[in-house]
């Protein structure tokens, strides 16, 4: 019998604690699931950074602690924390993230705002956009859900630079890494994609000198994390011009306080970190799988590297 | 020397002269491009229905018609025209067809609006969209535009079911046809693509009885022909919840009278006939190696089947 402990907000209970154990079954796990195990016993934790468990003191016998969200850093400097934390790397999850990107890429793309909010009976019929394939796209941050929408954007025609801290080699995708990479890979882009984990390295990443790099009137959409755009830099670009509109899913402070200048700048479009979410079908998988490798002894799959923070 | 007429409307000459001649260039072909050639004289007519030519009696050498427009009803029925007409299958056109369909769909499937128009502060996360993989979309019409699209939407997880007035394989796409697959093809439709031709059996293809097959809280994008929907149906259908938005690019009058209902209904989005266009570049391209096969006497491209209407 394996014991694993659900630690996160009760309203979540409802929508994993089926998936989890039609998913444990389905592993061929023999598995005890539980809110409430002795700590001494659990030998897995399902967790998220919002529940119940701060203090992973007295879990001296848990084997790995199974992050049900990809972004850990609210963890990750967790000193109590010694035991293996696994990322969630969900199927649904990037599926979702790769529709929502792709999704307003095009919606900026295209420009549809200007009908979308033009219902006046004028017929604006004067221009079109670009093709795709002269609208170069640059996603900041090559990991499994930037190189997925990267993809899905080179599919559709657009030209796709990723950009990551340490060197990668990804298809159909131009790869560009380190200080001099970044610079490069913003130099005229129309398109900025924020995908790259919260690290000390990656705060504020998106600032008035990279803002000044992109194309004259690019769009910013930010889907990773608030930190990585100072939002001061990032009202004023929009103010004179040099980003043409921002869409933001995520902030510093969420929910984003009413009277935060973006809610009524009107070139910013605020999503309430809908962008993408963990779905607890394909998560329950993940997770599962991940237990039954604790179980064989293999290695554990999405361990989150704790020096690099992600 | 090859006798060229340009006849499209004065406006476009400045956009076409330019590619024309760099096509036929490349092409090796030894044109005379002109608007203002003797009738008798001219071996090919790059053609626009609202341009000058209307009689194409005088035209007694003249070996083909090259549509600048994919859409042709406006010139199938006349009956002067008894040289082959080959419509406009121009990459251009159908990657930016792609890229406003890919688009809206999206945008429906995301349920954008909502925070497009809900810039009021207030932080509305309570729900997510399903997956695409969960979202039927039905295309209706499966020619060379409806084929890209639907395999664009496939691609990005939508499960799609295409529909042809005759049995059509196309990979990637669930294939129906004819009148019984017409009923199968809308039957739970989520969101349906209008990318028919406008012919006598397309006319008002969606109507009271064939809306009344959608899911319910289905969506409608017509990028194809205006008649392709009985507009009073389709309001009636948007008014009992039965639609829940219609973003419809084309319409019976255009420009579409400031007065039309659907300017007004906030379950419509109008654009206005922007959906794609033909692109000078990739339309000369085509029009040149049309040519270049009429001249070594191979069997032209696109031609119209003027019995069908397409």
């Amino acid at each position: 019998m394996i014991n694993v402990l659900f630690s996160a907000q009760p309203q979540t209970w409802a929508d994993y604690e089926t998936p989890l154990r039609n998913a444990f079954a389905k592993a061929g796990l023999d598995v005890d699931l539980s809110r409430d195990h002795a700590p001494e016993a659990v030998d897995y934790i399902v967790f998220a950074p919002n529940g119940p468990v701060t203090d992973f003191r007295p879990y001296t016998n848990t084997k790995a602690v199974m992050s049900l969200w990809a972004g850990v850093e609210t963890v990750v400097d967790n000193d109590t924390l010694t035991q293996p934390l696994a990322r969630m790397v969900d199927d649904g999850l990037t599926r979702g993230m790769v529709e929502w990107v792709v999704g307003h890429t095009l919606r900026h793309h295209l420009g549809m705002d200007t009908h979308i909010h033009g219902q006046d009976g004028k017929w604006r019929n004067n221009s079109y956009p670009p093709l795709a394939a002269d609208r170069p796209v640059t996603v900041l941050g090559i990991g499994a859900l930037g190189v997925a929408c990267g993809q899905a954007l080179h599919g559709l025609g657009f030209p796709v630079t990723g950009w990551s801290r340490s060197q990668k080699d990804i298809g159909d995708i131009r790869c560009l890494h380190g200080d001099d990479g970044l610079t490069a890979a913003l130099t005229d882009a129309q398109i900025v994609i924020l995908l790259l984990p919260q690290t000390p390295e990656t705060e504020d990443i998106l600032n008035a000198k990279t803002l000044a790099l992109l194309a004259p009137g690019a769009f910013v959409i930010n889907p990773g994390r608030g930190p990585l755009i100072d939002d001061a830099a990032l009202l004023a670009a929009l103010d004179r011009g040099q980003v043409r509109h921002a869409t933001l899913d995520v902030f510093r402070t969420e929910p984003l306080p009413a009277d935060h200048p973006y809610w009524a700048h009107p070139q910013v479009t605020v999503t309430p970190h809908i962008a993408s979410t963990t779905r607890p079908d394909t998560a329950a998988q993940v997770i599962a799988d991940n237990i039954a490798r604790g179980e064989r002894e293999a290695p554990f799959l999405h361990l989150v590297d704790r020096s690099a923070g992600y």
